[in-house]
């Protein structure tokens, strides 16, 4: 016979040590982060990423057979998920991961890298990891006041290029006055050159400044080359995100 | 003597009706839409859209007293800002515009234009307006089904664009197919050509499908090409805004 007494697959107890994961402190202190819906739970299965917990809705279970093979997790609602997480709507997972330990940073003359000085925005650092996925970029550099890689909104954002893009924090003005000398770093500023008419050559690293204010002066200082995307019409700017991706495309396209 | 009634300049009637045009059908039954913000606002008084009301700051009035000058605004605070817009927070300006009459959309071959097929999601449209700006694109066309230009969220994302790029909506499948004659049509697709190795010119319809299923048969089925950005990495896709902004630049850059 059925019970009237729902048991709830994922306890109070749970819930709550993973909305306390929304919160770098305590993301730093058990080392763990929060992955929600399909796209991104999906691409979490399929990484080398620890798994603390996986719930997932019984409906994700019957299309994802194959890929839970072996797992443990267990089954929740639609409404658990939504409690536990930070997304307003989510039938498919929720899991919590295992911070790793990152391999030390090693930036070669050959590799082709983004460094981010002082983006805020988690929505903007994740559509740039998506970018560097898509390009083909394995590192990002971050300045220490970044967002936060495993901030919810950040991974969300990846659209599952978390699993896959290597994002290390850094005192940024340091990293490029010790790098400058054997790495080409361009950063783009407004008053930099054309990337249109340069010659790019996808190896080097770059740099691009905050949503506000671009890149501080204590880091543009030591940068090697300074480029811009030329403007056609009015717009006083573009968005951080968007802006990288031109930049990005325009070092890579002549790998086509 | 100072008295304890704070008289609100900005009424509760006002601030109903501000309110009500978060939402299409007002917006349409006023032809009236929302502006908020020091930058979008700025940009409002720069330009040629009729102002029915505006509702400034203290601040906002001492920065800004030239463009103010035989304006008609009231003061109001951070908070009725607030209460009446859409914004977490104004310490600037909020204004009611009037929603212009547009000129009847025309488009030659020499024109670069962007269409989109039904764009769903505000921040994307804007966002899209805002590239469509920078690169000198004065027209967008849009799906019906399209998100409405005159949202607020839609307005606030284009960072001021919104008084330069004219957005038509039109029906895009019988708009491809009355014009794939005479205008050449470029959608983004996955099986397109590669933008790196086209000999691409400043010229045509550039046209973007939905975030989650792209260009709707009925729609690509009339175009003249497709197009991809060629991936490096595994990344399954970018995001819209992202997309459009380097398959943008790609037609661009010979002009450079």
């Amino acid at each position: 016979m059925a019970s009237n007494v729902k048991s709830a697959m994922l306890s109070k107890a749970v819930s709550k040590y993973i909305n306390s994961l929304q919160v770098k402190k305590y993301r730093n202190q058990h080392q763990a982060f929060v992955v929600e819906g399909a796209k991104s739970v999906t691409e979490l299965l399929h990484s080398d990423f620890q798994l603390q917990h996986l719930f997932i809705t019984a409906d994700f279970e019957k299309e994802h057979r194959q890929e839970l093979l072996g797992l443990a997790y267990d089954i929740a609602t639609e409404q658990e998920l939504v409690k536990a997480g930070t997304f307003a709507s989510n039938n498919a997972a929720l899991a919590v991961a295992s911070i790793p330990n990152l391999p030390p940073l090693q930036v070669k003359p050959s590799d082709l890298v983004i460094a981010l000085d002082d983006i805020r925005d988690p929505g903007n650092l994740g559509t740039i990891i998506r970018i560097a996925d898509w390009y083909g970029i394995d590192t990002v550099i971050c300045s220490e006041n970044c967002a936060d890689f495993y901030n919810p909104k950040v991974i969300s954002a990846t659209m599952g290029s978390f699993t896959r893009v290597k994002v290390h924090y850094v005192n940024l003005e340091e990293w490029v006055k010790q790098h400058t000398d054997h790495v080409q770093i361009y950063g783009a500023s407004l008053a930099g050159d054309n990337i249109h008419t340069m010659q790019l050559e996808p190896t080097g690293v770059i740099l691009m400044g905050n949503e506000a204010n671009g890149i501080r002066p204590a880091v543009s200082q030591h940068l090697n080359h300074l480029l811009k995307i030329p403007a056609f019409g009015q717009a006083e700017s573009l968005n951080v995100a968007t802006a990288t991706a031109i930049i990005v495309d325009n070092f890579r396209r002549h790998t086509s």
